[in-house]
């Protein structure tokens, strides 16, 4: 295999020419899915996909791609990488867009080198990943793959009121491709792991498995008001209390477990909450997430018997609502051994991770084998004008994805 | 010891008929300190001290009293017993109330009976209790005692905007005596308990013995808010979590020591408050409270001592604001003992209590030997219409403060 590698220049100064598109009069980055600010940004990626010879393609809902199509293989399941260029409001460069612009980096790469694929590459943009002015969240790639139709998709109002099929055409990002007219042979996202652990770790490349199943619930614990001082301990039905026992308990039970199960809770409210009353109400969110279906389920099981022995042992009644709950999605195993293998052969050190939800290769992974390949983010951080990572990682990650789409569009 | 005993229809009556006077078009029941309503409700007072002979008098800061002082026992230092008939809004009957009118009773009861009292005895009925409409609470019989000039207590303004100098003018009862122009031989109050300790252990009378020292604290712990799905459990800085175990250890600390103390955690906010952010600040308040200095001292030390090793182990930052600190008042062993003895003489049950504080026994504790008889409350509800109090129970308190009065004021 030769060492082909990405032009590390060109991927960066392509990603901080991005991000200067969309930026405030206070200098903040804000491309809210089917803005002005978003369709600028389209614009830019349109010019930087013709300059590398691909052709363009737009779907109904506004997902954009850039396909490299030999005559001899047009007719043959694409390889397809991207990502998303939406970003929050007052973002970083990143998000997103490191893994459109390395995704277009590695297919020029290879256009460049004389490499002949055995089947089309195309590099995709798709709509509204972020979900701050249009709902759901990954909005373009969940229409793509079928999970919502195009009309469902096209009447979607913003937080501003517009519609997402007006505005769209008022960009002139309405295509006429049916979302999923490309079926992938595959699909391989890079992205920035917006989260502490590779940075944390020294690693250079997470290997990205599968996504986190999510269960959301609302606990509702209902005591007795009573004076603060006159109230002996032993004849209190403190609701707050109970909640953080509650708090203590699923940090302790998932932090022991070696399982990479993860339990929050965000948000709480006492009732009435004044310093010198006993707390009558307590409510609360709790947030599961596990790769594993059944140690979900068995989390919320524990949960909910850690529940009712609290409500006997405190005199408190409890309740339980569900918010969400999302099943995990396991990406391709084989894709995943083969970022891990190429990754092994330029001598970069990895580690199998998994998502805490919220890109498109999770919608992608419904209808094609899918992963995902992670670089550090230093902190961990991003949503943030502060979201880095270095150009090192960066480019390191797009010749991953190099090597990964040089394998899956060989003979 | 003839066996004398207050007329059980008269003090109901009494405390019924003045349940009446504040009730607005809701029917429910509010008499703030110095409003038309309270004035309405002293008249109502002052009838009933007319009929039962004594002789009236108001301080500067509306503090009002009738006293029975027989012409040969003048110029002694007279028993004074009483408590207040301001309200909270939408309240019961018998908080402070009861304790005015079952001094009235006594003292009615003692000159039916053809007592011939050592010293003048005397009721009062202390202004701004309840500190609804002024600020402090207890204003009256903290002006009473010293701790707060007239001047000052005058210059008090309203919620509503107005001094309460003008608005006891306005009312009829500025007084012109002097505060304190009573100095007691000894003080004595009867009190429902507003808590739940008489009633739930179905005894009779609380032999006060004490007001707990109070320590009251706001927390505020630092830690970093990061992505709910992304950051392992050991890579967490969670101020939720953080808070929590701080809960749950005072609980516990507290519960577990077999002492009168008391913790409780009434008020808590998380930020940001989103349910899929691990929280980067919790801010809770504590209110710990001991009858005894030293014990309250050592709970302000182990709650120091747990919040220095927690801010190592969790990796947080922790801040302690003191919002307010009272040390405990010990009330005159003498007449606790007293309290106890007549209730076993009569065959009623009893126990020694102490107050969760706020009561006008507190401040008188200050310049004579001072204490309380409390009463059981059904539940233990006060500040509220639901507050109830068994006639039995109500003349069996009656009846001990009569017993009380009558060997105070004896030979």
């Amino acid at each position: 295999m030769p060492c082909l590698s990405i032009d590390a220049d060109r991927l960066i100064g392509r990603i901080q020419d991005l991000g200067r598109i969309g930026r405030g009069e206070n200098g903040k980055l804000t491309r809210l899915a089917a803005s002005d600010a978003d369709k600028a940004g389209r614009d830019r990626l349109v010019d930087s996909m013709r300059e590398a010879g691909l052709e363009l393609r737009c779907d109904r809902v506004g997902n954009l791609f850039g396909v490299w199509r030999e005559a001899d293989v047009a007719d043959l399941a694409p390889i397809l990488v991207g990502s998303h260029i939406d970003t929050v409001i007052d973002a970083g460069v990143y998000d997103g867009c490191a893994g459109v612009l390395a995704g277009l980096e590695a297919i020029e790469t290879l256009r460049g080198s004389g490499f002949k694929p055995a089947r089309p590459i195309a590099v995709a943009a798709f709509t509204n990943e972020e979900g701050v002015r249009f709902a759901p969240d990954m909005l373009g790639s969940l229409a793509y793959v079928g999970g919502l139709t195009v009309e469902d998709a096209l009447a979607t109002i913003a937080t501003d009121g517009a519609a997402l099929g007006a505005e769209l055409a008022r960009i002139g990002y309405a295509g006429s491709d049916a979302p999923g007219f490309l079926r992938p042979h595959a699909y391989v996202e890079l992205h920035i792991e917006q989260g502490p652990v590779l940075d944390r770790e020294g690693l250079a490349i997470g290997a990205v498995e599968g996504v986190q199943g999510i269960s959301w619930r609302r606990v509702t614990i209902e005591g007795v008001a009573n004076h603060a001082g006159t109230t002996p301990m032993t004849m209190r039905r403190d609701a707050g209390r109970a909640a953080a026992q509650v708090i203590a308990h699923l940090h302790d039970h998932v932090a022991g477990s070696n399982a990479p199960s993860v339990a929050t809770v965000g948000c709480i409210a006492f009732e009435p909450n004044a310093i010198n009353v006993i707390p009558s109400r307590a409510r609360f969110t709790v947030d599961l997430r596990d790769p594993d279906e059944r140690r979900l389920r068995r989390m919320e099981a524990a949960l909910d018997g850690f529940l009712d022995r609290l409500a006997v042992a405190e005199g408190v009644s409890i309740a339980v609502e569900r918010l969400a709950r999302f099943e995990p999605v396991a990406f391709d195993p084989r894709i995943v051994a083969l970022i891990e293998d190429v990754a092994k052969r330029r001598g970069l050190t990895s580690k199998r991770m998994t998502l805490g939800a919220g890109h498109d290769a999770q919608m992608l992974a419904r209808i094609c084998p899918a992963a995902m390949i992670f670089v550090p983010s230093v902190g961990g951080i991003s949503h943030n004008p502060n979201e880095f990572t270095r150009v090192a990682d960066l480019a390191a990650g797009a010749d991953v994805l190099l090597d990964v789409v040089t394998r899956l569009a060989g003979a």
